[in-house]
């Protein structure tokens, strides 16, 4: 092995690139071998100098700024692991790519925002924009999607990307506890971060999608289409009634190709039991992709965490040093369709809808009546616990419905007295093949 | 695009070879915008010219001799999917590269049993030797272990890999039939071959498992080391039985590194149904691989048939196209290590045990008595059906115990008198990640 080693700068050393240094210590032999030649961080820069972070750092040169070292450092590739949309990853990128230096990043804000131009930038420059590791951790789908399925025509992406939502609401089923004390146990345990927003409210999820849907369909990152829902409104009681109507409550990224066009969403999903899908627990992720030939391919993994994310780096390092490269996101970006939005109004789809009533006589027919007049017809219909003038839940599903339909029915239901809350809508997705 | 197309010369004209013509006719234009540059069958090669296909072969030229084909054609890849250990296929391969032309097959018979002096070949040559559809079909797993999962060490591979024995084991479950009927059934489906003996013997998984072994290990293919065995004595009354326990039978290939050996096996396995590869019903097939750091990630999907195995050779034909290429099975071949085979009398684990006996006093404390000589403990012994003098099932699950030392003892209670035929056995495989 005589070519000369790939020597990185690391911008950013949080868990990941932590986990990317114990890696490299741990299999760096395993790596080199698979790359052809040895895989070295030469260069590292991070805010806190001080800090011991368990891992050996006196051979690696020490830069306070990470833009000075993305442009200056006499290194072949920069890994950005720093985190966040804009500000220091975004402009420690494109200082590497200006300089022609190969990135590798973990950082789906930052592609679902800016994709577009830093995938331009680096055809410009000639080198890759690897990202594997910032779409569901450890598992190969970036890869998949833009390489080993390239023969085919994808329809349909359904994944569980984001982790700690996927946490989350699988305790709070098992447990039958409330959102907010089952995401303060995910935040002691490391699950949630102290601000979950982006996580529990869906964000994350569709930053992730949004690249997903761009490998697929062939086009451009459109983050902003996505229409995106979290899961801080699922209550205990959806979830009891969920199980018995032989569903799981998850949350979905969907992107599904229609009518020459595209509908990217994220929102929480009945699933049926029989799903898969519907059993993928925890902080796993999932992502199943419909395509033609290769019928359904599904891939399973950790979504998050420094051992998955490192792999992930790590590949895309591998790939580099062999001088493997294309396209950012499978085409040139020129060639990226620019596909119009389906809008959410005009999904079909059947609903799950829990409505908080005071149980007198008449409020059944008034509901059923109001979803009669906007032609949405009814599945099933639970009332267990009877309490006169208390308030008792009410449980339906509909068959397959347009959207904007439903949601007309349900303003008007929310102005009937006898409905003291607003009504909770959760959308049953069909994943049947056929569907 | 100005590059020129890559002009592929195509042996076999079966359901993939077609299959192949097929995905590039629908997705050719997608497919050139993955590889940069348009990919063109130029040749073909198959016995029957007369034999319409339903693919146009005009544009392409015809051979009768692949070998010649591949030796003299004016084409810039070869691609083989002619099938068979030797005879055509090999000297196809042989003569491909070396031509100095990179191969892309679909073999896993002539891969398990040639892989590395093809693979040197390859290496003399310079050139690619691919082969993801080899295994599991359209199912990306050839790429993930060389190249996504580059970094991690790979400890263990589980994996189903035949789809027609799955489809045999899940039908004899879930209509109780016997293993022959239910064979006949596939066979007038399409689901198994006229002799289906590679597929229900074994030996087809274990093909594609000393390839999956070889990548995830970085060893050398060493197919006569894998302990095979097939579905054949797989009697309803054990899916039964197993369905009682929590069990379900599945056909596994078993790749585990273990005290510097390493181990690999294929043959039916009691597995817990709490375990996602439980699930895996019909043709489908799912590969579990436990990486570290990585940690555990599931890959699920169409195993066999013209369009997943097509959608993987036109995967490969796309890196070739790109020049995207490594060695074949991840080390130059002087660096794949030979490591010694861990004996099956080594293994530990539970085994089920099924009895045909006597219904008579004292048979079961013979029996027990045995099995406590041999230090095998008992976890669960069923005996439900009572009729004094015939013949009832005794099923038993044992604790961990050697694998010889089981044997032993069956081989004892054997010679029972009340035991009126040979004592079935099926190991029951423990797949949670610190077994």
């Amino acid at each position: 092995m005589s070519a000369p080693p790939l020597r990185v700068a690391l911008a950013g050393l949080g868990t990941v690139g932590v986990g990317l240094l114990r890696l490299l210590a741990a299999n760096g032999q395993r790596v080199a071998g698979r790359a052809g030649r040895a895989v070295q961080v030469t260069h590292v820069a991070a805010r806190d100098r001080s800090r011991d972070r368990g891992v050996p750092l006196d051979a690696c040169v020490w830069w306070d700024d990470p833009v000075a070292m993305a442009r200056d450092a006499e290194a072949d590739v920069v890994v950005e692991l720093i985190g966040g949309s804009d500000g220091a990853a975004l402009a420690t990128v494109r200082a590497a790519l200006a300089a022609g230096r190969p990135v590798v990043t973990a950082n789906k804000a930052l592609l679902a925002h800016h994709g577009m131009d830093l995938a331009s930038a680096a055809e410009a420059a000639g080198v890759a924009l690897a990202y594997e590791g910032a779409v569901a951790g450890g598992i190969p789908v970036v890869k998949a999607l833009r390489e080993s399925l390239a023969g085919n025509r994808i329809n349909r992406v359904v994944a569980i990307l984001n982790g700690t939502s996927n946490y989350i609401l699988t305790h709070m089923r098992q447990s039958g506890r409330d959102f907010a004390e089952v995401l303060a146990d995910a935040q002691r345990l490391g699950y949630a971060e102290a601000d979950p927003a982006f996580d529990v409210d869906g964000v994350d999820a569709a930053h992730k999608l949004a690249l997903l849907a761009s490998l697929a369909f062939g086009s451009r990152v459109d983050f902003p289409a996505i229409h995106v829902e979290g899961i801080r409104h699922i209550t205990p009681l959806d979830h009891a009634y969920a199980a018995e109507l032989g569903y799981r409550i998850k949350l979905l990224g969907i992107a599904r190709r229609e009518r020459g066009a595209i509908e990217q969403r994220v929102h929480p999903c009945l699933v049926s039991l029989d799903e898969p899908i519907a059993h993928i627990e925890g902080v796993l992720n999932s992502v199943l992709l419909d395509g033609d030939p290769v019928g359904p391919v599904e891939l399973e993994g950790r979504g998050a965490g420094a051992g998955p994310t490192a792999s992930a780096v790590a590949g895309d390092l591998v790939d580099i040093a062999r001088g493997n490269a294309g396209p950012a996101f499978g085409l040139p970006v020129a060639d990226l369709a620019a596909l119009p939005t389906l809008a959410m109004a005009q999904r079909e789809g059947a609903v799950y809808i829990r409505l908080m009533v005071r149980d007198q006589p008449g409020v059944i027919a008034e509901v059923a009546t109001i979803l009669r007049d906007a032609r949405v017809s009814l599945e099933a219909l639970v009332q267990r616990a009877r309490a006169p003038d208390s308030t008792v839940p009410v449980v339906m599903t509909t068959h397959s419905a347009p959207e904007g339909a439903v949601r007309q029915a349900l303003d008007r239901i929310a102005r009937l007295d006898a409905v003291v809350a607003p009504p909770a809508a959760i959308r049953i997705e069909n994943l049947s093949p056929d569907a």
